[in-house]
Parts: structure tokens; sequence; C-alpha cells
């Protein structure tokens, strides 16, 4: 092989910088890979557009086809995100033989089987470093450096919008929606933030995840999805005073054969390492039978982040290529043929401790019907915070139960809401007490 | 190929791990590489003890070239440790056409090139994963995840021993000698504790990173190495109420073409990452280009975590083998004749600022005298601090510095401690404070 040669599907932020990156690094990345990576063409529905950078002999087209069709490309890096149409470019690129590398997690956690498969059966190699945890090399960490071990758990902070603004929220005291509004003033959020905030984002990274550490099928739509739109300044304040720390967690754990898998809002201990992990930043947890807890930390999304982990299954492909190998690691670690369903704890397996917040009128009694629905769901209280009297205004209260089930707190918390001094919908936040 | 024949040598703490990694989890192995990785025979100095590890068709044996010279084996894996007959039994392993895995860090710090450069001339692959922070897969990271950085910044908790020290030191506030024997007794520590506490473990592994972040040839002599005894828990009581937290730091850093490189306690900041590092944890922070700090962290050392990283060599050879590959990544990540003997800063180049220790006698014009010396070497002072008065006993005098050159610090200390009121040789500590 004389050279790799890269063609690439869009030109956005993250397709500037992984041109920069090819571009700027030539010397470097040769002396690597043994063999140079020639970034040849770019398809883009804005070639006239000036990105500020001195493109060389790179080609640049308004016509996919010029991309897909190609007989002087070796793989298509695809930077358009989303599904339409990245599903049917990325699949015309494998049917036409070449290897592709994408950063789409919504592709991959959605059709990642139908992807895998067509890449298996072209002979093709199918890389997504970027598509979960930006720069940290997590899906290399679990496919290959963690792969001695038996993993029963992996957990991170898969959303650096989320906790951002679960930073701020914290450090400022301010609310959700204040923050969210100077996040999205400043880039860190979009103008449509559900993606992010509603946990979608993270959930997709999150599927990946769990299929390569547990060899289970990817099936998003198993995943529970909580975002942080519900969780208020009283809530990060009572964190803080119960010695916690408030984190959007992506997390899978499997237990005795059931796999608990989950993207929600969680308190973590204060001096916990991912408790450590702030602003914008991602991390990853991966707890194996061997290795113990072992974590990955950095930035998770970006120009030069994102490049950075595309560019490294550039030089994986083209260190395979020069070394004459195909297929040295299967995209989910094990061969396709060997992923199981894996069987999902439903609500009434799930158990854990809870904070619980309601906004209720003190009015006589109410404390005692509130208790009196825990106890008719065997649900025991450790602790009981009340704060201010009124009996006509909401005054917050803040419970933490101990251990019980999800569909235990959930029936509860329904007839709780039901209550006439109950004004707000209840809100449970889970709490994990003896992360790493 | 049918399956991966390997042949150990060495039967002690990490050769049970490994060996119970591969007997226990064949089934995984065999489903994630594609092909069986098969434990043959096992070279001890004490076949004959029992390990409480059931052992199957595994032969063991106490005669090395019963693993060296045998032909039904295509990998050796070095666990003895040491330079001593370690260089000797490697060099013979790989002369025989076989690959090795080997968690020994001295060897590979030390005499790291002649054996790349005879890996290289029999065509065959040498992995030292488990020779750096044993489950943190820093090497690959490094090598594959990073390779299309340019790497500035290199830096880590890489000895699990000397930062358990200096935890137990500032939780319990105990003195070093106190903390060292407890340690001992735990076994967190040898009985010879000096390959710790003096910094060379650490550097050994330093030299290892540097050589594969900048493409530097190894040269561990060039490492500057300063230990933990000196640490007193004045300094851990006066790094905390700076803001700062004491840690065991090796760093290597590229600024303008020159390399800084070194194993030295480090004040770092109290919220950073580095500092919420803890106990027997390893982690390695790395600043690329591109990617930004990326950090990896987790168990550095112990029967099962070594064993995680050197059965990844293991999974990486057994893929590469079943793929068809030849050399897919050179041990430095750039071929040995591409590596560059890098300029070393000298301690005239080398600035920044400290925190300095004194132990004076509190007689008139004392201060006078020491800020004269530190005003003749051009050295300003950020802060001052003493505790306590005697014009007979020493109290404690603690300064910090602006930036400043080691050379001058170092002509200044020299000078201080020639005065009649300093009673104890001043300890300097470097002032780090811009890590992540």
């Amino acid at each position: 092989m004389e050279a790799l040669r890269i063609g690439m599907l869009g030109f956005g932020t993250v397709g500037r910088g992984v041109a920069d990156l090819l571009l700027n690094h030539q010397e470097l990345l040769a002396q690597r890979a043994g063999v140079p990576l020639r970034l040849v063409r770019i398809a883009t529905r804005t070639p006239e557009r000036d990105r500020g950078l001195p493109l060389g002999n790179v080609e640049l087209t308004g016509n996919v086809n010029r991309v897909l069709d190609a007989q002087d490309l070796d793989v298509v890096v695809e930077l358009i995100g989303g599904i339409i149409p990245a599903r049917d470019l990325v699949g015309r690129a494998l049917e036409s033989g070449k290897h592709v590398i994408t950063a789409n997690k919504a592709l991959i956690a959605e059709f990642g089987h139908e992807i895998f498969a067509l890449a298996n059966s072209r002979g093709v190699q199918l890389g997504f470093e970027a598509a979960v945890a930006g720069a940290v090399p997590v899906i290399k960490a679990l496919r290959e450096s963690l792969s001695g071990n038996r993993i029963d758990l992996v957990y991170g902070i898969l959303n650096g919008t989320c906790n951002y603004i679960l930073t701020e929220m914290r450090e400022k005291g301010l609310p959700f929606a204040e923050v969210l509004a100077a996040a999205q003033a400043k880039g860190y959020a979009e103008a449509d933030p559900s993606f992010d905030v509603d946990g979608i984002d993270a959930a997709h990274k999150l599927a990946i995840l769990t299929a390569i550490a547990f060899g289970a099928r990817l099936d998003f739509s198993h995943i529970d999805k909580e975002g942080i739109r519900h969780v208020s300044e009283v809530d990060i304040a009572w964190a803080r005073e119960m010695g916690y720390r408030l984190k959007l967690l992506g997390m899978a754990r499997m237990q005795e054969g059931m796999l608990e898998v989950a993207v929600r809002p969680v308190m973590v201990p204060e001096g916990s390492m991912v408790a450590a992990v702030e602003g914008v930043s991602n991390a990853v947890f991966v707890h194996g039978d061997f290795a113990g807890t072992t974590m990955y930390h950095g930035r998770g999304a970006g120009e030069r982040p994102t490049a950075s982990a595309v560019v490294a299954d550039l030089m994986d492909l083209a260190r395979d290529l020069k070394a004459g190998a195909k297929n040295r690691v299967p995209p989910l670690s094990v061969p396709v043929h060997h992923l199981r369903t894996m069987p999902i704890q439903t609500s009434t397996q799930r158990r854990g401790s809870f904070y619980i917040r309601l906004a209720v009128a003190d009015q006589p009694g109410v404390l005692a019907d509130i208790t009196a629905i825990l106890a008719k769901q065997a649900i025991s209280i450790d602790a009981i915070h009340q704060k201010g009297r009124s009996p006509v205004e909401a005054v917050p209260l803040v419970m933490v139960t101990h251990e019980t089930t999800e569909s235990r707190l959930f029936m509860a918390m329904e007839e709780i809401e039901l209550l006439d001094a109950v004004r707000e919908p209840p809100r449970a936040i889970r709490i994990e007490s003896a992360l790493a």
C-alpha cells in the first residue's frame, strides 16, 4: 500500500478538525503508520465556503457520489451525523468495498447491527471511536485493553453539555433554565437542547458501550432515559448537604445475568473520582473482574478532540492494511454471531436507595399520609428533612429511602402525587453510594 | 493458527494472576480473539509449590530451557522481573523466534533498545503494557489512540506505594517513617523500599512513557529522580494550607524542542483531577495538540490488575496472528530508526516556582540574610510564613517563590544552608499550579 486514500463526507466542525490534523501532521502520521494518510476528497453541501484552512491538493465537491463511487479511495470518513441520509451513505460506501470511519453515535446505536453485518459481508472495517466520549479512547480500551476481563459495570459522564450545566448550577446556585440559556449563548448547548438534556445523546453512547462491554446485541429502545430538565437547585443543594454530587450518569450493570441499563441523574459520593469530573469533560469507568475499576477521562466533543479520535481509527486502519491484517478486532469485540440478547432488569428487579423531593403544604396529617403510603410499599426511610412551614404555599420536603425496588418507589410516588397537600409531582433521584 | 501457545517464565504473584485469567476465561478469550489462548508450560524455581490454583494440563518445570528452546510455543511471557537473568532469557526467547510479552519495566527502561532491535530483526512482537501502570492501558493509548497527536506533556502518578504513603500522611497527619512501616506491614511496601520511595520505579515507567510520547530514544540515566523520603508532614500541612496536594509525579514536558523529564514530589492544585488520585491508584495524564488532556486511571499493581494488562498484550498478539498481521505497531510507536535523541533541559533552563522549607533558629538578621541570598539570585518571594519563635531551637520557615530557574534556586539553597541559624538542609518542592 502506497498511501491510505481518504474521502470525507461532511465538512462541518469535526470535518474541519480532521482535515486540519491530516494536513498538518502528515509527516508524523506517516512515520507512525508506516504509510502516508492522504486526504483526497471532501463532499460537502457548501464546497464554496471558506473554512480558513489551506487545503492543498484536496478536492472539494458538492456531490457525494464523487466520494461514494470513487475508485481512488480506500476509506470514507462519515461526519454528517444523524440517521438520514448518513445511514444510506454509509451503506453505499460499505457496499462499494470501502472501509468506513464514523463519529455518528446515533447511527451506530440505532442501526449498528445492520451496518456491522454489511461491513462484515464486504470484508471491510468500520471504526467509530469518535462516537463515544470524543478524544477519550474508551472503545479501544473496552475492546482491546480490557479484553481479558469479564465486565460487570460500565458507567460514565457521557454528555458534556449536561455535565457543564450541572457543574454551573452547583457552583453558582442557579436554576436549570438560567444556566441552559447561558450555555446556549456560549455555544455549549444547542438551540434545541432536548437531544442533550433529555439524555438521548448519552443513551446513544451508553448503548454502544453496553454492547461492547457485555457482548450484548445493541438495543437502544431498552435503555431508560431520564434527563436533567427536572433537576432543581434544591436537589443540588441537598446533595451537597448529604455528601453527594449530582451527575447525569449513563450506567450499565450486569447482575445475576440480568442487565440494568439507564441514563439518569444520580447522586454520587462527593469524594469519588466520578464526582471530580467537572464542566464539559467526559469520563467512563469500567469494572472488570481482573483489572478492577479503570477510568478514562477527557474532552468529549469539539473540533480537535473528536478529530483526534477519528484519526486514531484512520491510523489503526492504515497500520492494519500495511501489516496485511484483515478485520483484526470485530466492531463489538466478539463476532456478531456471538452477540447475545441480554435479559433486561424490570423495575421490580432494579433495587436502590433514593432521594425524594416533594412540594407540600404543611397541613396537619400530610407527613402521616406520606409515610403511610411509603410503609404500605415496605419502603423504609433513612432520613427526612423539611424546611419552612406554610399551610398554604408549598414547602420542600426531602426524604432518603433505604434500599427498595423502583416499582415500589414508583407506586408510592403515584399515590403521593394524588394527595391534596402535595403541590408538584414528586421527584426521585437514585443514590449510588459505592461508585469509584 | 489453531491456538496461541503460551509459555511463561516465573510463577510469582503476577504469574499466578495470568494463569488464573487464562485458565478461567478460556471461552471468553477464544470468542474475542477468534482463537484459543492456551497456557502450555510454566518455568519456575519452585514447580512443587502449591499455589491453590488448579492447573489442568499446564506443565510446570524447573528448567527455563523447556520454555526457551520449546518448539511448541508461540510466545513467552516473562514475569521474573529485574535485569538478571531476565535480560538474557528475553534475549534467548526472541532469538528463538518467539514473541515476548513482559511486565518488566526495569528491563524495558534500561535495555529496551537492545531488546526492540532484536525483536525487530527476528520479526517478532514485544508487548509491555503491564510494565507501566498495571491495568491502566496507557501504552496502547499513547501508541494507538493518541497517534494523531503531537504530545507536549505526559505526567502521572506512577508508583502506588508512594501515593499510598503520601495519602496516609495527609489523611492521618503522620510522619513518613511511621506510614512506611505500616505500609510494609500491610504488604504495600517492600522490606527494602528504596526502589519505590526513591523514585526509581516511577522513573522506569516515565522513561517508557517518554520514549513513546515523544519518539525519543530511551535514556533512563537522563531522568532526574527524587523520591519522597524527605517529604515531611510539615510540607503536607503547608500544601493543604496553600490549596495544594503533594504528589510524587513523573513528568516529561517538551518545550521549544527541549525535554524536561523528572520524577519528584510536586505540589498540585487541590481541586485538580491529579490531586483526586489517591491511595494505591496510578494515573497518567497526556496532553496532545488535538485531544487536549486525556487521563487514564486505575490499579497500578497487584496480581489481577497486572494480569489484565499481560493478557491484553496476549490478546493483541493472538488477534494480530489470526488476522495475518506482522508488527502492526512498532513498540515505541515509530520504527526504531525514527527515534531521536532529545536535548534535555539543563537546570539553568528549567523554570518553575517553588515551595522552600527551612529549619531556622529565630535569631536577629536570619530572615535578612536569607532574603538577601535569594535577592542575589534574582529570586522573588511570593509568600513567607514562620510559625513559632525560638532563638535556640529550629522552627520551620516556609517560603514560596515566583518563577525562577532550578539552577538559581539550587545556588541559593546551597548558600542558605551555610548560614549559622539554618539547622537542616533546606528542602524545595516544585509547585505546578496549572495541571489538570
